[in-house]
């Protein structure tokens, strides 16, 4: 039954796009999700959720605060999505989160630098047959580094290939950078500038002095935040997988640099899923399946805690239906890579779009708190306190200011400031130059210029003194969830269609498991009756009791019609009313039908949907309702 | 024990605002909720919901998800925040959303102009024991008018009265009216402006083709949406109660024009609470209790949806733990209301603020959805198809064009198209004059003039015809939730202070019902032990599966302090870990234990929490446990 997706050649792509075709159709028309604005010719990289596509959201989003936030006691916290410079300002965002834009010479429509450099390449590999070897090489080189290409780098390709803009075929400008945030301003001055936040962490990150307070100023710990995130995107594409607004849920796990271990590793540790580290990207191999705790001894994960949630994250999308085998993990490339980050692994989901990053979960070290530290003044760290104090070595610099003052005049401050900068390794230096040579040449940054220091003008030393703390600037893990990615994906993975048979139409059924389906059941009185519709409503009450979301479909259409509704949304239960006594309960993907007592059927459903029986189970327990199940699904 | 704030004179007033403040501290010490990005200063009006305030926010929109949208059967949607230009147009939030400012002269520093006449009025009335009768009436008119006020009139009276700037006394510029939308560009080519949504409510209307279409084509239904909502305040005040992002949740319930009646209005017909009609308010009379079928029976409120709503918005806060006593539903006075707006009610919840208004129910007729019709072309209508054909009579003007050519030339197009454009009455006054004199001066506004009609021009006649269906635009019943302003108020009525006695400090307390508290139950084992850290485990583990938020408290104070803690945020029931084979269980306002087995307690604390059984009962079930009670609570 499943999709193959990773087939070769033209009738292969043609059936994939045929394929993604069917579930945008089904999913736009049964208003899982549509595009915002419709009746204004709506904006491009904007969606809206339906009714079924809402429901499906707000139960990942309620898993996921069950399977994170609750499980594993997260802090979690909820800022605004209005942000102040200054604090995108130090996180990078302003000088750096930029994309290379080209700008069409005549009409002035903006498009991505390396998108169209690698639409060419693509082009060009799959349809000049006659390219010869090293040209391939050449492309195909291209396409392996494109992120890491600068704006002249790739202007010079655009002009070398010859490329053009895509519709109009007019010359294209150099590329520059554009900012992805969308800028706005804070209060009715105007000379305050602030973004719509480009992710939810920095909202953590500014907290984490206050939170690390709230846990007692204990470490480890998670805070957790789920909300809206915008990105100005030059040209959106791919649907609900490349957006200019949408939901994310990030964790920012606190972490001491030097214990990096998890107590719950052991939890995940047997898992076995699909690993691609650096290595095998690197070698041409594939991905392949890997037991965690393997990847963890052998050090391809760098540590415990990222492994841990590697594994939680792997948990987390199984459940909500998406298939394992078409799930990686896959080690980030060092080029992809910042500098400060440890270790960096994205879940990738396979789609008809190809394989797309889900879940980034990355170890960034201390990068974060340390900038907001720089920035802001306020010391964001963590400490340690030793059961008993312990003896440190410390560095002592001690500028005379006399001498200082006596020697260097109006300069004097400037090159006690540089004294008092020195690292370690300098004033060490330092020290041993002026025991053997009385006096050594120093460079004074701020003078521009180097002064010669005299023994008499610094005391360097090393004392030992007591401690009773360790102070240090947490590290932080930060597994990072595109709720609208992992959503589509899910829609894709949950897809099938059910063939066309002599007496009933081809018919688009989403297997989505309980757990996210938008209603667990749909309640159907088979004929316009008072006394079915009664009957429902006592049904609804107890589903109601029971905690079961559920609908009444009290339209007259035959029930074959109302099945093929119910089955088009994913609603895994459908009960029918035909009877005052009892009612029959279909189950969506076997379409086979049981019947049980009014009394029972609440406490049934529920004991299928939370997962205490299979359907396997139910059908030994109750009457299998034989007769009319192929006909009235047939109808 | 409840708080009055409703009190006199200057030492009332000091009471209430020492209430407040020892709310507030104790919110933002707890992390309820804190100013957003505090390291750097803070932005007035943006704060962050902390760990506790997260999970208070999250059960409230669970529950108004429950008992509205499911409830309801309501079709739930989920927009961008960012919406382009054309849609503010057509609501006439581009045009309209205005608040007046004044600038400092001087600093530049903006300020509401509105409000500093209130301040300034409000001030000299407490104040000006001396001032004379006539000058009172004076301004409390201008207190009672301030919202109708226009620019020239509120710079009039800030002049005459000399009012300047707040901190610098410097003078003050002219009012003028400033847009409260935070503008944003979309996509990268800058000429296409966007704005920071100000309400959901509008990617509802835009949406209404595809939800009528997904109801079946069938009216009354509502849709609903939770969501960002952004007011750029020129001077925000009040900490969570005005801020310029917030959390929004909003009902549209579209409706046949000619029928607002509600099958379920008999469930909330007995419902009585406090109601402040318009005639109250005018004749300076105060709220009364009021039996809503009676206020919807005696016309008061205007129609059986609208009150539907209200009883379904009264039953909604009071289950979150609104005191009912300080709840009222105030009509809007004529000059609050749009004119297009058939009928407005707020409801009100009393805090140390005063009476603020949290949730507004109104009845705003067609006027939405014939904007978005106007701006966009596309007709937001519905039909109600007859049962058997209605035969009606209609208009027909059908003007002569030869004739008028003629007669008029090149302005021919024009007196044509006016001649067409004729409403019923002046087309039938027409008619009857040109029957009757053969001619009529008629007057064309694009012309400028009037010209003559003669009888061979234009043919007017009532034809009858068959009609199959009724096109309208339905009207729109819209329940507006501001969920922090419903948050701070519950923070306020939830919260109550232990006095301090010999043994114990004074308590900050907030009595929150299960459905809102930030977990349900703490865990405590009395002592570090191993033994009781495992049984604290297996209770987490059935809470767990009992779907029972808790958290497990292992830090080694003692277990007066953890109670002391538990209260603080407000989780009402506490488990204490003393034994291997049972526990006690500790409710936080009445602090009475019980004991229990290990394998009750959570179907105990279960029972209790879902409101199966009240405190009360349990404690008739389960043996007391007395002994410790006073003093452990004291410790």
């Amino acid at each position: 039954k499943k999709q193959l997706l990773a087939v070769a050649g033209d009738g292969g792509r043609k059936s994939v796009e045929e394929f993604r075709q069917t579930v945008v159709n089904t999913l736009e028309r049964k208003l899982f999700y549509m595009p915002s604005f419709k009746i204004y010719g709506g904006v491009a990289g904007l969606y809206d959720y339906g009714p079924p596509g809402c429901r499906v959201k707000s139960n990942v989003l309620s898993f996921w605060r069950q399977h994170f936030v609750l499980e594993e006691n997260m802090l979690e916290v909820d800022c605004p999505c209005v942000t102040p410079e200054v604090v995108l300002k130090a996180s990078g965002h302003v000088d750096k989160f930029t994309d290379l834009m080209v700008k069409d010479e005549k009409t002035g429509a903006c498009h991505r630098a390396d998108h169209l450099l690698k639409d060419f390449c693509k082009d060009k590999l799959d349809k000049d047959l006659s390219l010869p070897p090293n040209k391939v090489a050449e492309l195909k080189h291209i396409l392996a580094v494109l992120d890491d290409l600068s704006p002249e780098v790739l202007g010079a390709k655009i002009k070398e290939y010859g490329i053009t803009a895509p519709d109009t075929k007019n010359a294209l400008s150099d590329p520059y950078p554009f900012n992805l945030m969308f800028q706005t301003s804070i209060g009715p001055t105007g000379v305050y500038p602030g973004y719509m936040r480009p992710e939810t962490a920095q909202g953590i990150f500014v907290n984490f002095k206050d939170l690390y307070y709230y846990n007692g100023n204990k470490l480890p710990f998670a805070a957790a935040q789920i909300g809206q995130a915008f990105r100005n995107e030059i040209s959106p594409r791919q649907g609900l997988l490349r957006v200019r607004e949408f939901t994310l849920a990030e964790i920012e796990h606190f972490v001491d640099p030097e214990d990096k271990s998890h107590p719950k590793f052991a939890d995940v540790a047997d898992l076995e899923f699909f690993m691609f580290p650096r290595e095998d990207q690197l070698q041409g191999r594939s991905a392949k399946k890997t037991v965690l705790g393997k990847a963890i001894s052998t050090g391809t994960v760098n540590n415990e805690t990222l492994g841990y949630f590697i594994g939680r994250v792997y948990l987390f999308l199984k459940n909500l239906g998406i298939d394992k085998d078409r799930l990686r993990f896959r080690q980030h490339l060092p080029n992809e890579m910042a500098h400060y980050a440890a270790d960096c692994w994205d879940a990738e989901i396979e789609s008809s779009y190809g394989w797309i990053e889900c879940v980034g979960i990355a170890d960034r070290s201390a990068f974060d708190l340390k900038a907001h530290t720089n920035k802001s003044g306020v010391n964001l760290v963590a400490h340690e306190k030793f059961s008993e104090p312990k003896e440190v070595e410390k560095l002592v610099i001690l500028p005379s200011k006399k001498e200082l003052g006596l020697a260097f005049k109006g300069n004097q401050k400037l090159v006690l400031q540089a004294l008092e900068a020195m690292n370690e390794a300098e004033a060490l230096e330092m020290k041993a130059s002026l025991e053997s040579k009385e006096e050594v040449e120093f460079k004074v940054c701020t003078l521009g210029k180097n002064v010669t220091i005299k023994k008499n003008m610094v005391t360097i030393s090393v004392e030992k003194k007591k401690e009773h703390q360790r102070e240090f600037t947490p590290s932080v893990i930060e597994p990072s969830f595109g709720i609208g990615r992992i959503i589509y994906c899910l829609f894709e993975h949950s897809f099938y269609t059910r063939p066309r048979t002599a007496d009933s139409e081809q018919l688009n059924v989403f297997r989505f498991p309980p757990l996210v389906a938008p209603y667990k059941c749909t309640v159907f009185p088979l004929v316009k009756s008072l006394e079915f519709d009664a009957v429902a409503e006592i049904i609804a009450k107890s589903l109601k009791e029971a905690g079961i979301t559920h609908i009444i479909d009290t339209t007259g259409t035959s029930i074959g019609k109302r099945y093929a509704r119910t089955d088009e949304i994913g609603v895994p239960f459908a009960i029918t009313v035909d009877d005052k006594a009892s009612v029959t309960i279909r189950e969506r993907d076997t379409r086979k039908q049981i019947r049980v007592s009014i009394e029972q059927v609440a406490t049934v459903v529920k004991e299928v949907v939370n997962g205490q029986s299979t359907w396997e189970d139910i059908m030994w327990k109750y009457p299998s309702h034989a007769a009319a199940a192929a006909s009235t699904d047939a109808e």
